[in-house]
């Protein structure tokens, strides 16, 4: 594609073309719509869209990592492409302050030679502190972006306008573009009753639809959701009466970026007379960030830093806000309900409220901490009791208002695995899209647009995931993910031959070494036989084949070893056979 | 307590007690109620009930392993109480067929000297089954019950009565025993309607109730679900109606025990013209069985076993019954989903239905595989989005009419992890049983009863997790489940010294292999340095030292290289340092 848009340029400056006919060939430009993260996964958001010189990103986000990815702490978009272009990116726009959107900037910034970013007032404080956290704070270029303001990037123009989402500050995007125009609603939901935030903005979403949308791309996450996400306000009123009626303390349990409903928690602390104490990193940070900004508002002494100081207090005056709704093995909630936290020890009376549900593949961590809660005497409400939580992302029927609003001829289903955005297809259609007009994409891949068409393009980019673990970066799907599996079923062998240098004859028995391998009971008999597999397959290897190499020698004491296993335990485990020269 | 019971026995003989004495005496002795599984989790369900020289065991269920148990095939109940007790047991009743409920049998009875077991007719097939693959058949003693006949069971007697559950011929237990009756209701719940089955036995369990109920043992694995379960005939209405109106081929993934459901399955295909295929090891051996006894109807040819035949066919004339519907990985489905399965392969037209809902734990499995199933172009019909499964546990209303049919004294929710029992301890109170007659044990407790009270002792029975990992058996939280962990996480590192076997002085410098550890591209700079460390390490140690202990030398090297991971990459691998004298 670059190439004949090269060779088009070349073609129309060299030749002197007059000015209408190089116009008609700018029109045959055509802008690229590859997302790199977010299509596959709820996590790594990341559009690109590409016209001529100008590269737009939208969002930046990180994954937590899946079921499968044992060990990883995180993983984050591939941009090997954006890389080979970034003098081409003009900015990058981020929808709101949540780590699927923010998270990967610190990753990413640096190797694109920090691209402008602009996002809304709280969206950047959440960056700010992020890039400190890593320490390149002071070269990234942050810009603040009011509503509806017009940002130049390029060949693009941009603004931002309001929509409601589980934080406050959460922005659609709306894009001129050469070929027409785009909106990108970000993570989104319809609150005509938010709490301490507006309304989205209808108007300027209707307005948007009269200019004539080419393609929207909205939020998938809850597409299979009948009806319309309630309204975050009903919420508070739950919890109102929770913290009203309680006797005894109350501990709170939420997603840290939940400003409005920390600061509903917060009136209702004001109204019943309880103080507020904060536990967890990410739960301290977010409120210490939204007080500055001015999005949290509460009297001084009555939210503090949680430490022995909450003994001092009696039960009906404390209320805990703390991190640790999914059941994270490390956050605070997990601790308190293994009786693991420094201040906080469960006791009958207590109250304990899940103010969240559980995102797919958490359940069974959440459940455990509900019943060690239960276990040590504390009242556990969660959102199966009681409604104590809603979502921020659309219904199906915010997903039809706002294709309602915007009337688009291109439907791109974004934001979600594949299940949910076909759901939102299926919702589009109903609104009366034409079902070729709804294009399904994945990672990596290229919708080439024009006024007129749009179109995959067999070429793909590379959407691999990059694994953050510890202080490493990889690829996932290497051999490391592999073995770590292979070792977590069945654990590791390490089987230490020794034999003469040069015949190559055994010296003795080999020794074992097994980790996560077999139970105390058996290994006596098992070991015995291992030895006993493992010398016979060395010995046969070594006198069908005096020559036999390293490696085949290796592969052969292996093969005898797992057949070995398979047979005698029904197990595969990693094996290792060490063989020294003495 | 066993010791003081025979002390009061021996009293009683050799004193020559009048029999009126005697009889006081014999009041005194109490009821252990011992819940060896089934109450700190979904599964292994098994109830003892011991009074004076009789035992009574309730089922002998399977637990499927949780996430942290890597590698684990299944966990059995620890029956290192029974096996001291095991000449007492009068009898084993199974409540009905599902493994969490039959699975242990084959693993227990060898232990127990084969007690005879008691069961409805379709639950003997199902176990019959089972211990066949375990070739003890012969020598187990299976007694097919019927419904309200008594059984004699030393100091117990019992009958079997029809509760409603998702597989035919559930049974819950009415006992009666020296100190009162008791009723243990099975997983149930009560179905009006449901389909070739009949419905729950009120009237007899109204009769029982009549009869003065001590204690009641209810399941509690839907207990927060409010309203009445569903019956399971509107399942078989919605399924017409898709395969009503299906064009091209159909997949219906289900339970392979929810025999009703297959039922209707085939009704709805006899009348829309369709051959069932049968996919998945447990579903044929399942339909096998359940027709061979008469639970299952079909004509001749219609149930075929899947094979490239299925491709003579025309789509529409297609339905293929599968297991897989929670995504197991090595499941039917599953490997439809992945394109792996002989004679599947999907295409655009066909029909997956999930006639299921996820069990805690399952979901991001089950989602893999619908999403793989829409990448292959089929429309994916779930639970979420068509009423296409019905549970076959109690919901709340459910729950309480069984409370008010039953009137018992005391209520002990059984089946279920805590948050469920604590629910179920709600409803019972709701009803208007005296919460301090709500018991809540856990597994390994003893409640000691009499006609008067219940009171939990202070002593327990062990009740540990005994796993199945491949063709062995083990004790969980030992070792080697910690040891699988470090190395799911983080990998492992073998560190290879080779140093003079008198002065112990190294050879060279120390070899690594590690697998599961570092990405490639960090290889080079961080195996350097951590041979530096593992040499200095060493040196250091044997300088210090130089009769160190090789315990203590290698505790030393381990430290040391944690350190250095921790800090260089933030990671803690499995280190094994392996020291060879030359």
């Amino acid at each position: 594609m670059d190439k004949i848009e090269n060779w088009i340029k070349n073609k129309v400056e060299t030749n002197h073309t007059s000015p209408t006919k190089f116009k008609q060939f700018k029109q045959t430009k055509k802008l690229k719509i590859i997302p790199l993260g977010g299509l596959e996964e709820i996590g790594k958001n990341i559009l690109i869209l590409e016209y001529d010189n100008s590269i737009l990103v939208i969002d930046m986000g990180l994954q937590f990592p899946e079921e499968n990815m044992l060990g990883i702490d995180y993983v984050i978009p591939d941009i090997s492409y954006l890389e080979k272009k970034k003098d081409k990116i003009k900015g990058v726009i981020i929808t709101h302050g949540h780590l699927d959107h923010i998270g990967a900037i610190p990753h990413l910034l640096p190797r694109l030679n920090f691209p402008p970013i602009y996002a809304t007032k709280l969206t950047i404080g959440l960056i700010q502190k992020r890039l400190e956290e890593f320490c390149i704070n002071k070269k990234a270029i942050l810009r603040e972006t009011p509503y509806k303001k017009e940002i130049k990037l390029g060949s693009f123009s941009a603004e931002l306008f309001r929509v409601n989402h589980s934080i406050p500050d959460g922005a659609g995007v709306f894009i001129r573009t050469p070929i027409g125009n785009l909106v990108h609603t970000g993570d989104f939901k319809f609150d005509f009753t938010p709490a301490d935030d507006k309304p989205a903005d209808f108007s300027t979403i209707a307005k948007y639809g009269n200019e004539d949308i080419l393609a929207a791309f909205l939020d998938s996450t809850n597409s299979k959701k009948p009806g319309f996400t309630p309204s975050e306000r009903s919420i508070g009123k739950t919890l109102d009466k929770i913290i009203r009626n309680a006797k005894g303390r109350i501990i709170i349990s939420s997603f840290s970026s939940l400003i409005s409903r920390i600061q509903q928690v917060i009136d209702s602390c004001i109204r019943y007379n309880r103080k507020i104490f904060i536990s967890g990193r990410s739960m301290v940070d977010n409120i210490d960030i939204a007080s500055k900004l001015g999005y949290i508002k509460a009297p001084k002494g009555l939210i503090r830093k949680l430490s022995t100081n909450i003994n001092n207090l009696p039960s009906n005056q404390i209320l805990v806000l703390t991190t640790g709704s999914q059941g994270e093995s490390m956050s605070a909630l997990t601790r308190i309900s293994l009786g693991a936290h420094s201040h906080i020890k469960i006791k009958p009376g207590d109250t304990v409220v899940l103010s969240s549900s559980p995102i797919v593949g958490n359940e069974r961590a959440i459940y455990t901490v509900i019943n060690n809660l239960c276990a040590k005497g504390a009242k556990v409400i969660d959102n199966s009791s009681m409604d104590v939580h809603v979502s921020g992302h659309a219904h199906q029927g915010d997903l039809k208002l706002m294709y309602s609003l915007l009337k688009p001829k291109y439907a791109i289903p974004v934001h979600g695995e594949l299940y949910m955005r076909i759901k939102q297809k299926g919702l589009a259609e109903e609104i009366g899209i034409d079902p070729n007009k709804v294009i399904m994409m994945n990672n990596g891949d290229i919708v080439e647009a024009t006024r007129n068409s749009m179109r995959k393009s067999k070429v793909k980019v590379p959407a691999n995931h990059i694994v953050i673990d510890g202080l490493g970066v990889g690829d996932i799907g290497t051999q490391v993910i592999r073995d770590r599996k292979i070792m977590a079923n069945n654990g590791v062998i390490v089987v230490l031959f020794r034999a003469y240098e040069k015949s190559g004859h055994l010296v003795g028995d080999p020794d074992l070494i097994s980790k996560g391998f077999i139970y105390v009971k058996e290994i006596k008999e098992i070991a015995k036989n291992t030895k006993l597999r493992a010398k016979k397959a060395y010995n046969d290897a070594i006198s069908s084949n005096p020559n036999i190499s390293l490696k085949d020698l290796k592969y052969k004491i292996k093969g005898a070893l797992t057949r070995f296993f398979i047979k005698r335990l029904n197990r595969e485990p990693m094996i290792l056979p060490l063989i020294i020269k003495v």
